[in-house]
């Protein structure tokens, strides 16, 4: 058996060894290919890497991706010193800044909790969006300028907001979107949605890059019947992309979402910064190795997501699944008519929640001029072809919103994130009851007993492509300096306003 | 005689008696049914609750709910030790704080002595809305988008805005319009508001859901020609809602204003945070509390509110009274011009003052449409149909642009309730001064003498429906993170902007 | 000789004798029909009140108003005390926060150090606007929702902005605009004004409030052939008037500008609330004064403004002056048109600096409307008929956009008060000639070298009536709380956002 | 030898001398001549006045401007005593303060790290835009207003975005524009940006009033095929602008842009602000040279920039180089057709950085109404017309919307000038790098594999002309005072919100 003294010999880019769950690996070769950089694992090299390494694979990544040889065996625990960790800026998880679950009275309060009770990486890396994070914004923006025309008088006694999503059945017209490295958030990371869903009765969408194992998630399901969908990246090796598929098929998916606006994975300056935290002291080396890192990443990227995909490969995807295929990230009608024609299943207007494009509009401004274009082309409604819209989500007027301009369903992503980072599995059984109380509550008051009676005429929704409600500002309005006088106003010094 | 050790014994859900002005009730089998839920109550089980009870209940309201026999008598009040209060975290009333009425000089200064003065569960009650209170602020905004277009050289030297009202005269196209729980904010409650509108000749509405009685509030009229409307929520037990409106006819009340826009009671996250303030130790049974207790709340609102109420509904209505009937709370030209087909007596484009259903339109921008489709159907103007507008209304100059658009009148709620929190009727009467004196001074400015000189083309409102001056915010915007920079601006901390 | 002890006795409402400049005078009669109220006379009941009268009351007030026999003479100043003066909360004079002049470099600039340097009073009256004084902010804002469309390579080594007004050359487009008090801000009033006209060669409009009698301002003129225009407002007494008329005709007064929006003087709540510093200690009377006052206010004015005055007036008006009749106040095209038609001199388009009627729209907005009504009935261009515009107007580009599109000359008042305030006449010289500089460069910059070439082409002022650009606030958005979220912000308090 | 003792003696109006760089000069004959003013000069007369001298001047200013005699030969310096500075409120470079260059993520992050490092007066210098700097902020505002509609399933894993500019190849559609005082940043002042752009592939332009001379900036070149394009302010005296333009055309110079919105420079008042730091203590004759200074710097102008020159001198112009040539300043759709149809070689929509007039519309705003234009008479697209845009260029995205809109390519100028004020020429390397990683990914994410692919209908610019999303404010906004109450909200004082 290895002993630990060995291993910390191979400390550096020549030779590169790692100790994951008591094992040892050397990941030498595997450096230029590693998807988040060589600087990150060398930071690791001659260490254990195993509390930093969880959260952010899956179990079974290192299997997959290295040669059997690779692996060097276990090392002897008994050589094993307590390592010194290097010493992160990091505050703990403050258990006793968390107010009781019933003080969440809606969506938003989760994302205040989770900012206290994340390490700040975390944060980081769930709230951050592309550049200067003006589309993150908007898409919640969007919504405030969409407004009700509530209709009275109406026998609203009963409430039925319960619809069906690829043919499923949901209790509300909300699934649970991707969203990757779940553990970031809580130790039990996906699992926790599976189980929130499976209990309230709406349908999880698994993400290729999650945390927990796509087996994990699937075994964590409540009951039999429970629906699940599945996110996928086409990667460059076609191969992997089967399997996973036919994988997913057997386990019983019910639909597939083929993300298409992430040829690339976006840039997100909170993040990024984040990371400055982490570095060494040579800062003339570090210079360089960002450089390098920024244009590896791109091309590290390319290697497990297709930046080639295009439309002629929806045959061969076609050829591989009998599952429903939607394209998840759709933003013009121009591809949208063009799923449809296909004859695909339907579509997600997104942006991939503000994570991408900077002033890519938001999914409800596209769902305007989408179901606009296929109404003219006799293409809506048509319950073959189902339009799903995500992104900025956090009420149940935001939903009835959606679905009287022509959605199905809407996805929520972050809200359920930070419910879980707070409060576990319960933290998201909570949020989707608060959107139940809200469903039932402002149906009534539009005068909507089913979803059938949330009319495009219950919204005024003119105003939607203005852009100038909720203005979200960029870099450039935060950092501009206030005008100067010949004296201070009262209080204030002179020359500065 | 009972002791008041006997009561203390039935303290829980499965036996729970309560004192109140000093007799004995059995509440265990109402518990369920009790509209504000039960935890409410079991919170006094075994104990006097009578300072609680007060101002949420009218006199008479136990009795009306209670089978008689539920009533155990009087405790003997030797044996009433002096009950340990259940310690509140409330500011006792700061009379100190109260600046003279007279340097009151516009309604939005009541409000922020109120603020000052009220408890905050008063104040939390009174000033809330629904969700992001959208709604709520858009009422005002609203009226910040019409601009005047004022006349010059015409004789304005007398200036009379008096009016008429379902064909009963006001000194003011204003109304005082239903507010629930009056006496939160004062221990003569809505009593306040009647005699004020006594002395300055203007209509009060009364509430349904009044701390006061009924009866206390008719009688304090100042005089017998006093006019009076009433505000009627429709009861499942249709024969309840016989009896109000019949005792209302006796009494001589003049319009019955049938609210339409509240099949079930908005959610007010600002009033329900409050409630934390009062609950105990227990956090894991708190929470189980809570999701009970949300829900238990639509079902128990549908035993007094029938939110199955519908246009068929309204032959039996007109058929039990001869007073005219208003629809309060009507959203949408399409509702409006049903009302006048069906001949009744008018509407109130309202939004119940931003405390139902969130991003509803203000009722000043829905009064724009509604004028134009009674137009287009020929039946604007028309005197036997009056179009009333409320929410928001702060100056006279709301009052003139609501006028000049084809309104009747306005009704005026929160700030009364304010001026009455603070200076009992006294604050109410200056409040009406003061619209008096911002009546006589824009009209002049206007160049309109009368209310009938106030037209179409005095004002400006085409920007009315584009929602962006004076723009709300939302959850989402206030809890926006600023963007980080590589360092900080001067005075702040790096990476903070 | 009166004796001051005497004077002493005469201390209220039923004998009220006040001091000014030495002798004593009976007011008791007098007292209900002060423009002001009796409430601040009553103040110096038995006093010394020269202090407080001067800056108000142009020399001769007392002469003209009071009956002859009311002058009881010359008080010996042997038996005058030092009074003891009513304490003021006011600060003095700060001479040592005044920047060298060189330091101003825009008009905003004079507006800062005159916040500074004036007592709180004169600042409040100066300063104040209507209401929510969203009229006075837009005032400015319009300016900035046009844009110029600037023309490149044309010759402007030589631009001259030089006009003619009412047959009067003027060396910039600007005139000075009646404002009242001006004593309040400086010693001189309106004299500093006079002289600085003077010397830049722009013509000063006198206001009929001056503080400064109007033979001091016209005696104040720094040569013969300085012209100056007279403000006008009409008193009910016709014959006070017509006095008023022929005086300044033979003072050479070569226009005359009657006031049209003002029948009643605008309510300025930031000046009202200056005057509870004054208050005595008897709440409760001071409660009761104050009603009183406010309804006094209103028929004092009467007294001395007609609001019955109207278009049938104007052949009377006409009859008694050669002098060109310009209307002062115009808002809408119906009223320009209909001066033009009635072959006046020409119009202001104003809404008194925003202090009469909140949300009338601004002199630059009205602009628009004007021009193209009157192009459209063939009354524009006409050289007798000119169109002027003040409000709001700070920089030479506001002054430009006004002539692009279509106005003769602008009016500038409260900078140049700000202006004297701080620097006396020496101020009022150099804030013309930063307009002179701005105007020489943003002429060359436009590519216009004489007024003529400012065209409407050079603006795009389209956006003008949308009102959403420069947003002002009310109120109401200002005392709007924050909502509130479950757990407080990173640094702030729980349940506070 | 000249002895100092003797050159201290020329210290006034009358006989001014001053030494730079060892020379001693008799300037008293220069002194109206000079473009900064005379009294700046005889800060420094019988002095040494190197420091201030050489980052405003490019070697060889004297010598051009003075004539021989005037150069009165070296200063012993062993009669130089340690000149007393002039005690300037001068902050000294903290290099401290600077982050290491890999911790700067995008452009903006060089603005707010170079105002850490930059005197206040370079500082001011940079930043500062015309009067209330609405351009200035307007400039990156108006991109904010357009927003993507990205295609998706398209072949990304390319990606070009090299193209041509007046036929010299650049591996960015982005130039590096022409801005004057370079050294005020950095001693290399205008050499690091040829540095940089040598290294990264694109072209520079080099500025009229740059810091270092025109020939040590070309001979900075990195190889001989680099590219460089020159910005001309043409002088009164037409010789002096051939000699400028047949030196260029020699150098290999490959295109002219003619600057045509500057016939006198903008006042900008922060930069003025900052000149007050400097004043001696007669603040009576500060006063009266800042007057004269003000005059005088119009007058000076004149004399170097022409004002007069118009479209007539284009044909000199022509005749006088085969440079292809460009008009840098153009702001209408009639002046870009004028040019295009006189056969130029291209346009620069901009307004000078915000530096000239104010309420000048954006550049990318022009770009929409100049293209319609060109289409509309047939001059679009037109490979031998190439239109350019400045102005608020921040990211790889607005470069692409001005991209899709019809622009061949964009110049950047203060995001430069900030990077090398930090980090030299590395610094401007970085920034050119941090630009194509954005290009490279925003590309990849719009579904444009090439600039051809980025076409019109991948932008929704509808909002452009609006005006109203990222509002900027005046100094009118900024001085406005809060609204008073009659109490202050908690944890304010009374009577102020």
């Amino acid at each position: 058996m290895l002993k630990f003294d060995e291993v910390q010999k191979h400390n550096s880019r020549e030779s590169c060894w790692v100790v994951v769950h008591g094992n040892a690996y050397d990941v030498t070769e595997f450096l230029p290919d590693h998807p988040g950089g060589a600087g990150i694992i060398l930071k690791y090299a001659g260490k254990d890497a195993t509390e930093e390494y969880d959260p952010i694979h899956p179990p079974g990544t290192l299997e997959e991706n290295l040669p059997k040889e690779k692996c060097l065996g276990p090392v002897d625990p008994s050589t094993i010193k307590k390592e010194e960790k290097v010493e992160k800026k990091q505050v703990v998880k403050d258990e006793g800044g968390v107010p009781p679950l019933s003080q969440c009275l809606n969506l938003y309060d989760f994302e205040v909790i989770a900012k206290r009770v994340l390490k700040p990486t975390a944060w980081a890396y769930y709230s951050s969006g592309a550049d200067d994070e003006v589309t993150m914004r908007e898409n919640t923006s969007a919504f405030g300028r969409i407004w009700f025309r509530p209709r009275i008088l109406r026998d609203v006694s009963k409430v039925d907001f319960s619809t069906s999503l690829l043919g499923q059945k949901s209790t509300l017209p909300v699934y649970i979107t991707a969203t990757a490295l779940g553990k970031l958030g809580h130790p039990d990371g996906e699992k926790n949605l599976t189980v929130a869903a499976g209990k309230e009765g709406v349908i999880q969408m698994i993400p290729t890059l999650a945390s927990c194992s796509f087996d994990e998630i699937v075994a964590a399901k409540t009951h039999d019947a429970q629906v699940q969908f599945m996110q996928l990246y086409v990667n460059s090796n076609r191969a992997i992309t089967e399997n996973i598929i036919a994988k997913a098929e057997k386990a019983g998916i019910k639909g597939l979402f083929v993300t298409v606006d992430a040829p690339q994975l976006g840039r997100r300056e909170k993040d990024m910064r984040m990371k400055f935290d982490d570095v060494g002291s040579d800062m003339q080396n570090q210079n360089k190795d960002n450089v390098d890192r920024s244009q590896g990443a791109a091309r590290a990227i390319s290697s497990f997501i297709d930046p080639s995909l295009s439309w002629d490969d929806l045959t061969w995807l076609r050829s591989v699944t009998k599952m429903p295929i939607v394209l998840k990230g759709v933003q013009t009608w121009e591809d949208a008519v063009r799923a449809a024609e296909l004859g695909l299943s339907g579509v997600v207007l997104s942006n991939h929640g503000g994570r991408q494009l900077d002033f890519a509009r938001s999914g409800i401004e596209v769902l305007g001029e989408v179901v606009e274009a296929l109404k003219a082309k006799g293409l809506f409604p048509n319950p073959m072809f189902q339009i799903f819209v995500d992104g900025g989500i956090r009420r149940a007027s935001d939903v009835l919103k959606a679905v009287a301009m022509g959605a199905t369903a809407v996805g929520i992503g972050r809200p359920f994130l930070y419910a879980y980072s707070a409060y576990g599995s319960d933290g998201v059984v909570h949020a989707l009851q608060l959107l139940k109380a809200e469903m039932e509550m402002n149906m009534r008051l539009l005068g909507a007993p089913t979803l059938k009676d949330v009319v495009p005429e219950m919204v005024d929704a003119r105003a939607l492509g203005t852009h100038v409600n909720f203005t979200p500002v960029s870099h450039g309005h935060q950092i501009y300096e206030k005008l100067q006088t010949a004296v201070g106003m009262p209080g204030e010094p002179a020359n500065k306003l």
